[in-house]
């Protein structure tokens, strides 16, 4: 399963991290090709020459070809892709993906998925406030985290063959973590955070504050420009886990709400003290 | 009133912001003169070419010598330093302030102070997340906003040196806001932002997950690492306008766990599609 030995990979979905997959396996010598339903994404890429191969349509040929198919689709579209075409992936092939939850579809896929094909999930936490092949930029995966999602059903080879995957496409550290775990993870660190972001952005008419804003503001709400069709399907996949953060983080909150309002003021240093400690643990 | 005939200024409290404010005019060829009360910090900042003269006391000399003094104290030492001191200051005079509230600092000092000497506020919004003189340094200036902050009993021309005193110290956007729009406005730009980055620090034992952080869990906790003393004293001199807006986000955060819930996709994009609107206006 050495991945030297595996050439030809193919990309479904070429959007920024599709794309950016492509960029950065065709600089190292592999064979790329790719399908998307846009046309145009996949004339940009030809014509700047991210990719040696690309349909709009799923060519036979090239899927029956591939040692590698990375999957860079929404959820629901890589499950009824795998169920209508994966007769045509060749035995021994590996499939990855790029999916930001994990529980909701590793499970499932690794269930309807033949036999003779392995399927080992993974998530580049890389992304960028832009959308499209047009976008795409490997040096997004340079300060980045990547994480291989293995379930009992993957082999050790197929595990280390991913993170061997995560290195080449120029990831600054690569773990493994559950589907649970990861889940719980992604919940807390990122979709909570969006949420954060939105609700801050949408609680009050505040356009006329633009003017005054300093970096603090900037800062939590630079992730509020999102997209809309992305983050409700993966706030929706993630529900349980993402509702449970959200209770915490309200209760926390209005545990300081509450400090405030009875002017306990050794109860908020209390508080600032312990954050100002955890957040040393982030510092780059 | 012209600034260019007020060449003496002293600078009470020479911590970060008062050190930042002596680089800068100091470079311009005023004559800079600064009290602290801790003697290592004018030792510092007379070895650095930052003052021309310094005193860990309250020397008379100085203070009734100073054409401009700026307090860059806490509030209630601020307060105190007028009643005790305030006889020293010479007729005509003007005394401004980095103070990050307004309406519970503005109209005392107004009302206490002496005739012969204007108090104009003004709140440079501009910080970093280390301390002290040693940490001094006036490009944190560059990108950020200066806000005069007048009340009635202020002349135009003390609103017009201040405006000057902004534009000289470097800061790229001078405006005008009376204290209590202030008050509003950096209770929901800074204040609660503050609120949110600690909570979302303090609400759960979070450190096993610095591994995985990606930007946006950075961004929002940058302003986590935080001065107990100072912001705990600022959140309580603003605390009923900060609980209002905490309340406002708590409502609004609530609505989106709840569509959420209900697995209300449309809700949700719709409040994303809001969120990435009127995120545009604070793009730089």
């Amino acid at each position: 399963m050495d991945l030297i030995y595996r050439r030809e990979i193919l990309i479904v979905g070429l959007g920024l991290i599709g794309g950016s997959y492509a960029k950065a396996l065709k600089r190292l010598g592999f064979s790329i090709a790719a399908i998307d339903a846009k046309q145009s994404s996949i004339d940009y890429a030809l014509e700047n020459g991210m990719i040696d191969e690309g349909y709009s349509y799923v060519n036979e040929e090239i899927v029956s070809r591939a040692d590698v198919i990375i999957f860079a689709l929404y959820p629901d579209v890589f499950k009824s892709w795998i169920n209508d075409y994966q007769d045509l992936i060749k035995d021994g092939a590996v499939i990855t993906d790029v999916t930001g939850v994990k529980s909701c579809i590793v499970y499932e896929i690794q269930e309807i998925l033949k036999e003779g094909v392995e399927f080992i999930a993974a998530h580049p936490m890389a992304g960028r406030e832009v959308y499209g092949v047009e976008n795409a930029d490997d040096r997004i995966f340079r300060d980045a985290n990547y994480i291989v999602v293995p379930t009992e059903k993957n082999t050790k080879e197929a595990i280390e063959w991913c993170k061997e995957l995560g290195k080449l496409l120029g990831f600054a550290n690569i773990s493994v973590l559950g589907p649970e775990e990861h889940d719980r993870m992604i919940g807390f660190l990122s979709q909570l955070t969006h949420c954060i972001a939105v609700s801050l952005m949408t609680c009050s008419d505040n356009e006329h504050l633009a003017d005054y804003t300093g970096d603090s503001f900037r800062d939590l709400t630079r992730i509020a420009n999102i997209n809309d069709e992305m983050w409700s399907s993966l706030f929706l996949l993630n529900k349980d886990v993402l509702i449970k953060e959200m209770d915490v983080f309200i209760r926390e909150f209005e545990e300081i709400r509450n400090l405030l309002n009875k002017e306990d003021r050794e109860g908020l240093r209390e508080k600032m003290r312990l954050s100002t400690k955890r957040r040393a643990y982030f510092d780059k």
